[in-house]
């Protein structure tokens, strides 16, 4: 077999599909973001950026940089080692404390992403009790797919967001099987969110565990940054709460906060925990120190939800289309891949805005979009520009306008 | 089904198999590494820690804690995004750049971590080239296990080390079957070398791909720390070569390096590339420094291979038996769980001498050891302290010496 000509021919077909991806090459500033440098061509121009997952430019905080200066001084640049051999640093034992704090939990598990925390996790619990059946929202992140495939157990996908199915399928399995049902608070890409009570309740009814993904909402929503489940006082009531220190957060780096036994068994048990080295230390020391500040500071919060509300009525009052949801995420709708593709292709060029085109597999074919976060950081200029590079945008594509 | 006490019974097995992990505590002490402070009970004690994967002592190297500080003060805590969507750095670009050339490739992919490599990288080239046949060697990685295992993909499993073997399994296939063989160059545990030349000729005559796992290898062999494969002159006939950058490299990340269309394959599907924050830009920073410095300075893996010598030596004085192999890898084997933790224990609570009990299912039951990892930076009053320790606890046990 030609191996080279496979790979090509498949990487075609992504082309005529409209949906090879370009990454964009940025520099980050510090202190000046969302401004960035972007590479291209050989040259280099100025952006700014309007779909970072660094909610609240923690990634620049002093106090979360000035925590990775000192602990990378103090205990220099790598772990060392996995976590179990001569690679769990008194760091890494600081922030789990500082997780299952951040969640009301006994215990927390550090994993080198949020990817791996979700995938390690449901593939451990999953995989590991005897007939175990998985309920998945319909719409989970990629992450939880993967863990629940390599798992092998038995999977019922549930209609996104739907109580009333989840109850019909958990109603159909035997009572004495255990259940695993997984879902998300704040889904990214269209930015709902689940009705986690509702969930719970019908979860406990069927004797069910529940294991919540609040990547996007940690840092974001609750008094403490704890996420949905804190803002509407139900951390207690899931078995597993799952986050990520990458995004509102700013550093790098996933978790699980749950009972110390469940922890202990997912640390003894989970490949993608044991088998890689951990952390550095300094990842460690500046992903605690962002989750101390947003524990007590509600100023970051305050203002992303503010600059969400002005981004809405500015569109609103240029009439370009946007999908309402309860959240900080601002998706507009185009539909089409190519087109996606030139329009924000049209932003970046000419606009100085940069928004990635969403494009299958990270949404269903058809619904093609741009997915804005605005952050505190993003100034009333910032907001006028994007509003009036979208109109002639709009115009010169012509786009549907909203009414 | 009362999960919590599923947990509990499963931790309770491992208890009784003298298998329950224990994670020692570390603070690790930039400038005065192999010795750090562990916390234990309440209180803290100073260790020289003979385990640790940060081969080289790159991990405190100024080269690399500088273009650290540098590029955190430059660019911020995190990456801002996942590759594709606001997330890919001018420094990832530099680093995948520096890894493409390390190994004499076109191109090269980072991930989160050497795990991450192996996991994304074989599920996806076993899992989207249809009806791939994977042939690995039978003492391969938990990671590349794993990534196996979760493309659903054939495997067909070769005695360790054995090309005649390979060769057997590979001519029972139709010569139109896709082929992968996944190995190691230096195993970890045993620290033997695959016969690589020997492989390639097996793998070439058959039209299948190969895939090296270099992690325990890469900054360590080679005339630019390039590997077993560059040592040997063999990168050319290799179709990937995978590495970690969390080892020698003293940092964190994985990657792969190949031909461009099967990074882009790769980069375009494999689902923990595409779905997963990217690293910080100051981890990719301190990571191409610690590559550079290594592709230039022989004095590193010279001071390595001698203090490796230095230690076989007085190990052999002191008739403690080891197994020898030849790489930078001294295992000396205790054969029971039990045993093998006691003995560390004793080494840690009476001569500030850690070494973590390896067990299954890190190595197969019944080969339980020791795992010594010598690094420029074990002075030789540490080899003589540890000898002299490793006598009074194989006295006190009275364990078998060496002729
Ligand atoms: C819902 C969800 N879960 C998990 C992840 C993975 O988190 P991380 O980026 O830390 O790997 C992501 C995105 O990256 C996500 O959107
Ligand atoms: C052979 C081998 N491959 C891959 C890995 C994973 O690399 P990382 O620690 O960067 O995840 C390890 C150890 O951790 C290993 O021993």
């Amino acid at each position: 077999m030609d191996y080279e000509s496979y790979f090509r021919k498949q990487i075609d077909g992504l082309h005529r599909e409209g949906r090879y991806r370009v990454f964009a090459e940025l520099e980050r500033h510090r202190g000046s973001f969302p401004r960035a440098t972007r590479h291209a061509d050989g040259g280099t121009e100025e952006v700014t950026v309007w779909c970072s997952n660094d909610y609240l430019g923690m990634g620049q905080h002093p106090a979360v940089i000035g925590a990775m200066h000192a602990a990378l001084d103090a205990r220099g640049a790598g772990a060392g080692g996995t976590r179990n051999i001569a690679g769990t640093n008194h760091d890494h034992v600081l922030l789990e404390r500082e997780l299952a704090d951040l969640h009301g939990k006994e215990a927390a598990l550090l994993f080198n992403s949020g990817y791996m925390s979700n995938w390690a996790t449901l593939s451990t619990l999953a995989g590991r009790m005897p007939g175990c059946v998985v309920l998945s929202d319909s719409l989970n992140h990629a992450s939880m797919i993967e863990g629940i495939r390599h798992s092998r157990a038995r999977c019922e996908v549930w209609e996104h967001n739907s109580p009333e199915d989840l109850d019909r399928k958990l109603a159909a399995l035997p009572p004495s099987t255990p259940k695993l049902v997984a879902f998300e608070s704040v889904y990214s890409m269209d930015g709902d969110i689940a009705p986690i009570a509702e969930i719970c309740d019908v979860a406990e009814k069927h004797g069910a565990m529940t294991y919540l993904d609040e990547v996007h909402a940690v840092g974001l929503y609750g008094p403490r940054g704890g996420g949905i489940a804190e803002r509407e006082g139900l951390m207690g009531r899931l078995t597993v709460i799952e986050g990520t220190l990458a995004k509102a957060f700013g550093v790098i780096g996933g978790y699980v906060a749950a009972s110390a036994a469940l922890c202990d068994f997912v640390r003894s048990f989970a490949s993608g925990y044991i088998f890689t080295t951990a952390l550095p230390p300094a990842i460690a020391a500046g992903a605690a120190a962002s989750i101390r500040h947003l524990k007590a500071s509600q100023s970051e919060r305050v203002a992303l939800h503010e600059r969400v509300a002005a981004l809405r009525a500015r569109l609103d009052a240029a009439h370009i289309p946007h999908m309402t949801n309860p959240s900080h995420i601002v998706p507009v709708m185009v539909g089409d891949p190519i087109a996606c593709k030139q329009i924000s292709d049209a932003l970046l060029d000419h606009h100085g805005v940069y928004v990635q085109p969403i494009n299958f597999p990270t949404v269903p074919r058809g619904t093609e979009r741009l997915r804005f976060t605005p952050t505190p950081l993003h100034s009333d200029a910032d907001l006028d520009h994007l509003v009036a590079s979208l109109s002639t945008v709009w115009q010169r594509f012509s786009l549907r306008r909203a009414a």
